[in-house]
């Protein structure tokens, strides 16, 4: 008989990344299912969790690295990861090894392609169905409240004006008005986020269903009257006509406001142009523009990816990964996402327990055919 | 005759200095006084204001230097400033010349002497009593406000935690819990925008009378059961034992928390230590200290002034300027503060009625006797 399943934790290897797949008290609770995990050393050490944390809930430290490494007697059956394996990890892996993370599917399906020709079996978090039983496996959705709440936070930092109204004895300062393009969850955060700072919060998107969730966070909505329902709860394409008119309506708002925040992303396309050059223009001078969605192109026509540049007197930051910014909170909540997947992979006495026909299971497969795990 | 009182604005040459000491709405207020407005050419460019908003209002551009430069036509009878003159600027400034600004009289008495030498009548706003009359042109207060703000922003942003709850699908995250060591307004703003971003906000001063502050913006008041009242609502000096019982008792409270802020400052003097090492050394991984009191040697004993530094996973920052980097609202509220000290010093008909008696002039005037300019 065979040993129980090993869970490996990568040492991420991205530039900037901070994050962590697997949190210590997480690792606890695989371990109680009756697992083993081996953290690559120094895995935590940027997201603030030492080794000492890992091992003292029980999990071991790789000898060189728990990422599948053939040479590595403490190969993993399942290897976690918060970003995509490169090529040589990739050649790392054993056939059969499970591979779950980010593995930017859409963005990159030569990746995917390697990974089905070295016969693993890859789960891409993106690709989890967005169905009620998978809520609590939602890293997209877990990530994005990161970085809609680093978004505001960022926003706050690179105004020269107060969020909050201040009163004092010379006077009043008002509020900030800010105004947040794109309400999913990384929106409806960043609105939250700034409205607790104190600033006028406004919300817009296409999808005019999400009206309610904004003004449940104590924003306002911004109504420019165009409306674009896409499948998945994403919102469509616009028609040429449309975005026309809905350019022309947003750069006529956006000059009102002191902070503009933008979220719009349709996954596997680039990122739709919602603050045009010219809207740019129009903002008074010390305006700023957050950016969320530079790493498809950007919302804004003048986004440079992953720069702070500035406009006329206008501030136009592009942010590549908040979530790495936080990355203690962010591994937490990645980690609770990843281990509820796991226990829909393994049985009671940990072992793989793979239902292929498991609607999350099929969705999230993005390489390797489940019915070989099993 | 003599023409109406001219106004000159500095731009500010200190290293990352944003601020600029007036505004083009204030600037309209004194012009609406019947004085000139003389402002030296880019000073509120980093502050978000171009020269246009402020010609636009009636101010003119200096052609060389408003500073008082005797090159310049439009030397100015009152020049007006945000960080204390070099030895250069002073001795560019003609006898008789008001300066208004943060001149540091406690902190460096030389250059105080060469105004006096000089023949300047210098009015620091540091040394504005702190009388109910005077508390409009209450800068300390004013910048102590966008300092506090700032550093729960600075804060929030180094914390590798969310600073509010988060609840999730895969469950919840804890609030972070921060430490605000001293109550005065920086310390009290911080406390307010912690509170606001959803922290579990604790203050805690040696003037046990502030607790009721403490609690009114929503904050608990950690009470150590030391007490040392002192002079213009400052902390006096604690006594060694008294000092010595503090630190143990606050190193033991620093351990429980994610964040500690630092604002305890004593006018003229070094900063006291609250935060020694063995207390950085108790904290959690990926904590953090931010101390406001750099500049006087910090109230952490590990503090690298200007610096951020990690210590055993605590990361320990230390922001020299923290108004420069909001400078359109800083410099809105200290231009509030100025121009309702320069209504004390001028009447109806925009010329000099200074009174050497009043005690708001007696205070601030640190240089020249205002009797020679009455």
């Amino acid at each position: 008989m065979a040993g129980p399943l090993t869970v490996g934790v990568v040492a991420e290897t991205a530039p900037g990344e901070r994050r962590v797949a697997l949190v210590p008290k997480l690792a606890a609770r695989l371990i109680g299912r009756g697992l083993r995990v081996v953290v690559e050393p120094g895995a935590g050490r940027k997201a603030g969790l030492p080794d000492e944390l890992f091992t003292a809930v029980g999990a071991e430290l790789g000898a060189e690295s728990s990422c599948g490494d053939a040479a590595d007697s403490r190969r993993s059956d399942i290897v976690l990861t918060v970003t995509p394996p490169s090529e040589e990890d990739i050649a790392r892996l054993p056939a059969g090894t499970v591979l779950i993370g980010f593995l930017d599917p859409l963005g990159d399906p030569a990746r995917v392609e390697a990974l089905e020709r070295a016969g693993i079996t890859a789960l891409a978090v993106e690709s989890i169905p967005r169905v009620s039983r998978a809520q609590a496996m939602d890293a997209l959705s877990s990530q994005a409240n990161v970085s809609g709440y680093r978004a505001a936070l960022l926003a706050a930092q690179l105004s020269p004006r107060f969020f909050p109204m201040l009163t004092t004895a010379a006077g009043t300062v008002p509020p900030a008005t800010v105004l947040v393009l794109g309400a999913g969850v990384a929106g409806l955060q960043a609105l939250a986020t700034a409205k607790r700072l104190g600033a006028r919060a406004t919300g817009y998107d296409v999808r005019p269903e999400v009206a309610e969730q904004v003004r449940s966070v104590g924003a306002q909505w911004l109504d420019l009257g165009i409306e674009a329902i896409g499948d998945g709860g994403y919102a469509r394409e616009l028609t040429d006509d449309e975005r026309a008119q809905q350019q022309r309506r947003l750069t006529e708002a956006i000059a009102g406001f002191d902070v503009v925040i933008t979220t719009a992303l349709v996954p596997g396309r680039t990122a739709p142009t919602l603050v045009t050059a010219e809207a740019v223009r129009g903002m008074r001078p010390a305006s700023v523009v957050v950016d969320l969605a530079g790493a498809t192109g950007g919302n804004c026509e003048l986004t440079e990816p992953g720069e702070n540049v500035d406009v006329g007197g206008v501030t136009i930051s592009s942010p590549l990964n908040l979530p790495a910014g936080m990355p203690l909170h962010a591994s937490e909540l990645y980690a609770r996402n990843l281990v509820e997947l796991i226990e829909l992979l393994v049985d009671s006495e940990g072992r793989f327990a793979i239902d292929p026909a498991d609607e999350i299971v099929a969705g999230a497969c993005v390489a390797g055919l489940p019915e070989e795990v099993a």
